[in-house]
């Protein structure tokens, strides 16, 4: 298993080197670096924290806190550093979920691909 | 990233090759192959589907049913070769939690530990 958890590292490290890591790092400092974006950014953050909890929780939302989502969706959109990051946050997203998948590889071997199932 | 990829690739082949793995396989093809455990492990299985179904939907588990749920497990767990199983599989599932760990260490760097937060 040692070999296992070697290759995990190598695997961390090379995704920290990647240009897409290296992106999403650099955008996240600019943002923390300027207040207003920051603020914004964190504003839209909790708006959506709070929207996903309610899902969760299986509370209904109401027509006006959807149309408030997507208004706040598309201000945060018009700001070219946060609009950067959220597109930078996706390609990783992207990528982890693709990593997770080839290293679960075995697991379907035995289970099959859950991905399959109805 | 296609060092990334290659690194993900070459994880997935030592997890495939690691005496866990090897060892959950073979304890699931033994169950595969007898008839009896088979259906035992499958309509526990369900059972506990079920039960998570319910929960995560909100309703509430009747004592009744968790009481099943219990005696299920119980008698599961007497079953020798499918209480190796799950012991093979509760291995495999926190080898792979701290694979995840391992390869997600970069975006504690900018999110800072999840795991740290309140
Ligand atoms: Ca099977
Ligand atoms: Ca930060």
């Amino acid at each position: 298993m040692s070999m296992t958890y070697d290759k995990a590292h190598e695997l961390k490290d090379a995704l920290e080197q990647s240009e897409e890591f290296k992106a999403l790092h650099e955008l996240h400092a600019q943002i923390e670096a300027d207040e207003i974006a920051k603020k914004m950014l964190e504003n839209f953050r909790k708006l959506q924290l709070d929207l996903q909890q309610k899902q969760m929780q299986g509370i209904q939302i109401s027509e006006e806190e959807a149309q408030q989502a997507q208004q706040q969706f598309e201000l945060v959109q018009q700001h070219e550093l946060i609009s950067k990051l959220m597109e930078a946050e996706q390609q990783l997203s992207v990528i982890i979920t693709e990593l997770n998948k080839i290293i679960t590889e075995p697991l379907e071997k035995i289970y099959g691909d859950p991905s399959q199932e109805q």
